[in-house]
């Protein structure tokens, strides 16, 4: 692939917290679920920056002349198969005028390769059944689709009767 | 549901780990995917009780009159749509002589307990699409399964190929 964009991937700062909230709205803009956005700049910086020093995410930034473009959210899983730990990548996103130059499948490396780097067993994360492009770009990086199982969630006034 | 079975749930130990390594298999067995399973005590203990204090997973076991019977293990994730943390039930397995007593009943239930002590905004896991007598259980404690996406997993030599 030949990209127009020279781009970089670092790792997300303080500073760039407020992008970081704007591109989670436009990212749930494009999958169709801003209803679900609840995130506020606080939260956010809480999960990726807190005081005891034990992020519960880690996010990562595309970069194109040094002006956040897209980026990537993360945190560890662990697998009881395996006996390994894992990565789960919660977002990738990439802003529409950026698609195409391949900063999605770069975030996408990065995250891989840090998973290596980290002994991990596995990298996961879900693809919208109708978001074709997407699903093209994770079945030629070799990524395998568990369609035989089904993700369960309990949220809100479910979750919160169990006391 | 009346249960034949007096029983409690309480965290797993050190003690517990060998018990837990022989649960894995038998559940691995159960949903046919025993060649999936590469764990060992060694990696197991490492991972729920680590010389840093931070354990990658967190388990619980069912008990029978003293004997473990069954267990929960389960592992932080985070929310970029919510803002704030989850968790994440990798697995809940009850021996076969014990289903039907509302052992993994009470194991979920306890898990979602702690994630509402925890402030989490949700609670997830996955299920097999052949597993009706687990979907049912889970249709009738309020969780929704997210039928529309499927997970994507690098893993093995696909996964290794990103340096």
């Amino acid at each position: 692939m030949t990209s127009v964009f020279a781009f970089e991937i670092r790792p997300a700062a303080r500073a760039d917290v407020k992008t970081l909230v704007a591109f989670i709205h436009e990212l749930a803009a494009y999958e169709k679920l801003s209803h679900e956005v609840e995130v506020t700049e606080e939260r956010l910086h809480a999960a990726l920056f807190p005081p005891d020093g034990r992020p519960a995410a880690e996010a990562v930034l595309a970069c194109v002349n040094g002006d956040p473009s897209g980026f990537a959210l993360f945190y560890p899983t662990y697998s009881t198969f395996v006996g390994k730990p894992g990565l789960y990548l919660e977002d990738l996103y990439v802003r529409p005028a950026f698609r195409g130059h391949g900063l999605g499948t770069a975030l996408l490396h990065h995250v891989a390769s840090l998973a290596n780097t980290r002994g991990c067993g596995r990298l996961e994360w879900a693809v919208l059944d109708w978001n074709q492009p997407a699903i093209n770009v994770y079945d030629r990086m070799g990524a395998r689709r568990l369609t035989d199982w089904t993700t369960c969630r309990l949220t809100s006034e479910a979750l919160a009767r169990f006391n």
